[in-house]
């Protein structure tokens, strides 16, 4: 590249690349795993005409009201406003996490099929990333991460596959190695995986990554958190306050205080979620697809009569948007976003009509 | 520090302590360079309850919407969408920029005294950084970077002294050397000092960088943005990319669409703050005060009957705050924002009670 600006550090870059986000409205859009509802009414209250008035201050850097609404929400397991950082995404979060442990002497561990973002963001820091290959049936193995001197990125429940991990295998990996930090990405922990908050108590090298982006509805207010030990959380500190301090607005951190307080809300829509999850997987399956367990608000399905591609395409030009990655051992794929019911029926009558 | 989690690079980070935002609303706040006004009524109208009703969606990584409107404004100078990146808040464009331009073999440059960010943010990526004194009077003398192999960034008008450089100077140091990237700071440019986004259609190697914080009155909404050539800002993009692509959320991307099309408002907002700031400085100088020559909305002002320390203690203890910074050169003065006029009334007549 005659690129003569571009810095060495920046040229090796691998940038994460999006799903679409189509300009007109008249997709069926599965593919960005979004909530099929609208934020909590408590979120549509909470933006007035007042706060929107406000917007002319800064907002809290340390986003206090946000905070202690999440410490209030996981009171049961000892979470403290000190154990908690948010971020404008969890992907800022987990940005944080890769410069606060990771660097020379700390190399950094992941799967080779996981979240994309892990190796754009240990290439943006050039660091030392030791990729692990995922058993042949997508399966994370703890075994092979327990003698990794570095630290781990686990994404728990998995993309694209949706599989979860036990907690006990999590906890087996904490135990090994107390200074080791591993990082839990809880991105889609809410449809049906157990959380690792409950061990956050008990082990000082445990930071669990969550966002406000699929259970919460939130995926346009761009809110994540980190949540560990006090010390985790200061190393964290550390990197926010020299990369952006004021990094969540002032209307996300209110929309995503209120919506986190909103149990119900959050209930009836995480349950259907995974209702309408089981029910497409057992209508796809009847017509012969593969789909791996999921425990995410998506599932990845693969059909022996047509590749991953093709269905992509296919259903694309029939105003369905699916995600497909074109990689070795993902590509017979596409991951599937779950949306409303109508959506899903609306998919599965598409995906017949064109297997016929 | 016993931190063994912390790497090597996190550790020797200098992380920026923002202005105190208290809790209290009691405070006359002239801390942190907001605007004294509310946002446009464009922006009130925009934040509708069916936008936050859309909060569950992904907002445009591109920010379609926003940076057309950008080009619309600065349509007088050929700037085009592809010339535009927008980010949270003008301190994430900083940090791209930090990281597209800098590294290894490729060192920076920035004035001794200007804003604080600029080292915070080298340290992040551990940067080669040469740091280049002011003259004694606080101007920058261009001739001090002219054989700088590396990028410049220079903050214009410079904070804290609100002191602009005339840019022909600066059109000199992009002419000395086209492969050297030079970023403009321009954070307070609006409030009287002139831009050099007229010099980007000439000069691949210009990085203009503003934001929607103090003179649009979007503090809250955290929105900045970074114009340039193509490359650079394709080299910029490569950065947002592999950190955090959604990066500006749904409703701040409208807030700052609609804040940028109010000409009127703009302009009124900027000429009334010039008005005060004029004013409160002739005030300041009838009571023996040094007020250096500000084009931002924003004073730096010393007395001699009084440290900077005391004054800004004193202050405080009266209901207003404004920012002290305990530095060589820096700690006779402190640095007041242009409030209301009102605010600066009782800023003036507290200040004489002080010195009486």
């Amino acid at each position: 590249m005659n690129n003569i600006y571009l810095s060495r550090e920046a040229e090796v870059l691998s940038p994460y690349t999006p799903g679409e986000q189509p300009k007109e409205n008249n997709f069926i859009k599965l593919n960005t795993n979004e909530s099929p509802f609208p934020p909590s009414p408590k979120v549509m209250d909470i933006i007035s005409r007042e706060e929107v008035g406000k917007l002319y201050l800064y907002p809290d850097p340390e986003c206090g009201i946000l905070i202690q609404a999440v410490a209030d929400y996981y009171n049961n397991f000892n979470i403290k406003p000190e154990n908690i950082i948010p971020g404008n995404g969890s992907d800022e979060i987990l940005a944080f996490a890769f410069r606060a442990f990771c660097g020379q002497g700390k190399p950094v561990a992941y799967a080779d099929i996981t979240y994309g973002f892990y190796q754009a963001q240990s290439a943006l820091f050039g660091l030392d990333a030791k990729i692990i290959k995922l058993k042949d049936n997508f399966v994370l193995d703890i075994d092979d991460y327990l003698d990794f001197p570095g630290t781990v990125f686990i994404a728990n429940p998995n993309a694209p596959t949706g599989m979860a991990i036990e907690i006990d295998q999590i906890e087996r990996l904490l135990k090994s190695n107390p200074e080791r930090v591993v990082v839990i990405d809880e991105a889609y922990v809410d449809f049906g995986a157990e959380s690792c908050v409950r061990l956050i108590e008990k082990y000082q090298n445990l930071l669990v990554v969550q966002t406000f982006s699929k259970s919460r509805s939130l995926a346009g207010g761009r809110v994540g958190f980190g949540m560990g030990s006090q010390i985790l959380i200061e190393n964290l500190n550390r990197v926010k306050y020299s990369w952006n301090p004021y990094n969540i607005n002032r209307l996300s951190i209110l929309a995503a205080a209120a919506a986190i307080s909103d149990i119900d809300y959050f209930k009836r829509c995480t349950s259907e979620i995974i209702a309408v999850r089981e029910k497409i997987t057992r209508d796809l399956k009847s017509i012969g697809f593969t789909v791996l367990t999921s425990r995410a608000n998506f599932i990845f399905a693969a059909h022996e009569s047509i590749s991953g591609g093709d269905l992509y395409r296919g259903l694309k030009s029939r105003g369905i948007l699916v995600r497909w990655f074109d990689a070795p051992r993902l590509d017979r794929f596409v991951r599937i976003t779950i949306g409303s019911r109508e959506q899903m029926a609306k998919l599965l009558e598409t995906v017949r009509e064109m297997m016929e």
